[in-house]
């Protein structure tokens, strides 16, 4: 148990031992959920504890459930582009704004779970837009659809509560998609770039570079906050640690067996070397590993399986969305033909050609195997946590073991979102 | 309150205000609900029971549920084009003996719910249609479309019922989609125009009229009945308004919202005059402004979000619907082109090459909205009535109001729809 | 009462009789679902009763449930290639084991509800791919895939069960539908053939052959193990008749019936003789005309519509899913053309141009269907036999009647599948 070390160490160190250990329990204070917190916070002020719950909510889109987390990962973000960070942060607000503002629970808000899918939206128009940085416009959309995710969120709820299922990340993919089917890429207000399917490998690439995999395994935990830079990707894995090791181990595994999966389906390189194909893996398998079921062999089996349905369905589900063509239109490629092409696109001019986008596949993928892992039945789904009570894998697995010998006391604890 | 309005006049005219009074209430009579039209009726011919009922289901496409209303649109359809009324007329009857004849609940066939669905099936059909007004051929389709919408709504409420959910227009949407999905546009049998996406402005378009915007925001209303005529869309209001007066309001400032989302994403102008972009934003704002949630300064706030949504989601689905191929073809586009491409073609004879049809969004937008509405949790939700009291915006309130003073009676109404 | 035969005769031939009625009797132990043989079976090893279940999980595909059937089918498949047959058998021991493996309840896995789905996948990946036979390889995306639809059956069937519904063809569906968008036309290690839409027809195209379309409606059983030649799709008609008469001519009328709802939809005629439009008419024929509901006038009515309409949604879904473009592609084509395209072409580097493949539709449109028609509400759900005690159609109905004479004693029966 990593939560529970207790060395015990005898002899003349023992003093020193002592204060090694007085600074250990304090760090660990600091990691995990991190429910002493909220405890403390209680009284304090009602922006305060917004505040608190607002770094929570940055955190759950990484499975996360810790404030110090995700201070981290705004570093991470502001390190990457400050424009980013500016977007995430707005995008955590606005939705948790439109949360208090129409009535929902005000416990739920303050514990973050409106949080990431606002966080999420934001962050990936951002990401999309070809506008550039600093284009003032885009927060208009950032903020409403942030605001939207609020109330996908409550609806889907509604219905997900029936199975005891998280709402995950549902309202985001939702919003994102329909934001980039509604703008498309010419849109004169806000344009943003196409998504390329993963494709097939040309047959005269270029070999396979080691060392871009390795980074892509890293990229691929970055990519879950559309982070494609090595050094925030190291620190969002260190807030990923500080909440829980064994989830980073998770994050990892998972990021490489979507690059596997990649691999078998001879996808293009930069998909691999981006770390697009890692980060649906990682969050099949931070979910299942340890999150929503109690760590053991069979579970950790079964979150390498989910990794890898995860990663193929990402692969499939690109390959479909992006090359659904949301806007087709005959100019703007044909500059440099000569004339008679000119006459041959004038007779087309009744109906557009070209296809010039694609969808992202975004997180659809492990959001939709996540639930159906949880919807699973048999002997695996006694090793399932309620919804409700989800925390960290370290905490989650004493947790059982101790109810399993009768020692179980009321947790209370809120839904991180399992996916 | 509109129904109740009771002016105490007093002074030498009284006689004559107890006249004018007892015409207005007369006259308000015919407005709402007109449920002692039902009690009236009961023990009528079933001919006669089944009429009322056709006509109730011909409002319950626009949220309304009143005979007059209903007689008043097949007017508006005649006005249009007598072809459209004929199939129009000939949708709602032939779902509503199919639910006769499958052993449908006799009472809810009476009271219209299996009307509007068939309704909108052939009118859909009769505008899509290529062939021309008059066409008989296309009465097969309409009635086997029809038909089918009553098995839909049949197995959808199993499934909608257990939260509390109307069936709304779903399988319209469905069977109308499947319809273009079968036929496609080049059917020698049942032939169709290709629906546009709303897609972008050119640059070099021309300014916005202002006043082809205002007839757009009218054009919307029309629209729900496929009607994009400024008269009959007029006497369609006028419908509504028979309905509820808060109905139509709704109706209107949802069309406008549908506008000025089409606006904020630069569609094609041709969308925005025609009406086609304003009708989901009006269907959005008519159910929850009133109908399906108590009415106060929160709902209608609610309403204004919803008519957003819906418009905003049509137009993506529009933009992915509007560009999914159906047939490929490689004939009739390029007749008029040089020798030189006849041999690119015939080089491309093994794969079929252009798209030509686009799918209409029709009312998948509102209907999923509304949908998602019903579902929120929170503070909103305690506004919401229960699908089986749904009535008159205005009979909604009182009766709410007079809920809380605790003067509850049993109500039995029916189904409305809601969306 | 097929199963309850009893000719009563007399006079001089009785013993005659007697032998021959013992013979029939003995016979009549084969058909049907045989449920004395699990009685018989129940001590034997764990490894037959593992080969009894996967021979039951074959003829499920088919919605029979007979051990001697599935001998038969498998005879059928080697006749057809023996690569498919090993294939086939593949799919179901590996999605059996899976099923062992991951904890699913043993009886529901000896009893073979977990093999026909992975039987399927295994099949279809074989007939779509265009490796050609005994292409060792593809025995690794086989295996996998019949085993993900286990973790799928597990997961729908926790949400299916609300309302009763069978799981059902679901998750070879998704299944096969992912791996075709995974792997696309061109892949380098797994390529298969593209699937054309239904399409329509070309004007000149040649007359329709009688004899043909007859080959076709026998061919439309077939094709419900993508076996494509008429000799074993006869011996698949004959295991239909050993396990059901009644079941047979619903097979034979449903495949009847998808081609003349192909007809009426002017389809390429190609989609017709070779039995591909005939077999999603044929499972949602079967499936309602007497084993999910009670066999009477208003079933085979029902059935019969249920034909129609899984023959026209599969339609529609061909004609979607069969121009989904996965896969981009300039190169292969245009081999032929002249140096102007090429120039052409090279213009258009920048963006992939043909659409090469389109997937199948598989049988979505019945599976979809057949859930829909056991929704159904009214007075045809008096007819619907629970999911847990559906059985042969004679022997349903034989059932019903003694349940209504209040005969009924406790039945056990598994799950068929019910399309």
């Amino acid at each position: 148990m990593w939560m529970d070390t207790k060395p015990e160490v005898k002899g003349a160190n023992r003093r020193q031992t002592n204060t090694i250990q007085h600074v250990l329990n304090g760090l660990l204070l600091f990691t995990g959920d991190m429910r002493h917190l909220d405890k403390y916070m209680q009284d304090k002020l009602f922006v305060l504890q917004l505040a608190v719950g607002a770094l929570r909510g940055v955190t759950m889109v990484i499975l996360a459930n810790n404030p110090l987390s995700g201070a981290l990962i705004l570093i991470a973000l502001y390190w990457t582009s400050p424009w980013m960070s500016l977007l995430g942060a707005l995008g955590v607000l606005a939705s948790m704004l439109t949360a208090l503002i129409i009535g929902q629970d005000s416990a739920e808000v303050t514990a973050g779970v409106h949080g990431y899918n606002g966080m999420l939206v934001a962050l990936l128009m951002g990401a999309l837009s070809s506008a550039g940085d600093w284009y003032w416009w885009l927060l208009v959309p950032a903020c409403l659809g942030s605001a939207t995710c609020v109330f996908l969120y409550s609806s889907l709820s509604s219905v997900l509560d029936r199975w005891d299922l998280p709402v995950s990340v549902f309202p985001f993919n939702t919003v994102i998609i329909l934001y980039l089917l509604c703008t498309g890429p010419n849109n004169p207000y806000f344009p943003h770039y196409p998504s390329l399917p993963p494709g097939t490998l040309d047959p005269n690439d270029t070999d396979l570079v080691p060392a871009e995999v390795m980074r892509g395994v890293v990229l691929g935990v970055g990519q879950i906050y559309a982070c494609e830079e090595l050094g925030p990707s190291f620190l969002i894995l260190g807030a990923v640690l500080l909440y829980s090791p064994l989830l980073l181990l998770h994050a990892l595994l998972g990021s490489a067996i979507g690059i596997l999966a990649g691999l078998s389906m001879a996808v293009r390189h930069e998909c691999l070397y981006s770390g697009l194909l890692g980060f649906n893996g990682a969050l099949g398998c931070m979910s299942i590993g340890g999150l929503c079921f109690i760590f053991n062999w069979r579970t950790h089996l079964l979150a390498i399986a989910c990794a890898f349905f995860s990663s193929y369905v990402d692969i499939a589900l690109g390959n479909l969305l992006g090359t659904v063509s949301t806007r087709w239109s005959s100019r703007g490629f044909f500059g440099d033909v000569s004339h008679v092409f000119a006459v041959f696109f004038s007779a087309m001019n009744s109906v557009p050609l070209l296809p010039q986008v694609g969808l992202s596949a975004s997180s659809w993928a492990s959001t939709i195997i996540i639930t159906l892992m949880l919807l699973l039945t048999g002997s695996l789904a006694t090793y399932r946590i309620p919804s409700d009570q989800v925390m960290a894998p370290e905490h989650n697995r004493s947790f059982r073991l101790s109810w399993k010998s009768g020692k179980v006391t009321e947790v209370e604890s809120t839904d991180v979102g399992c996916g």
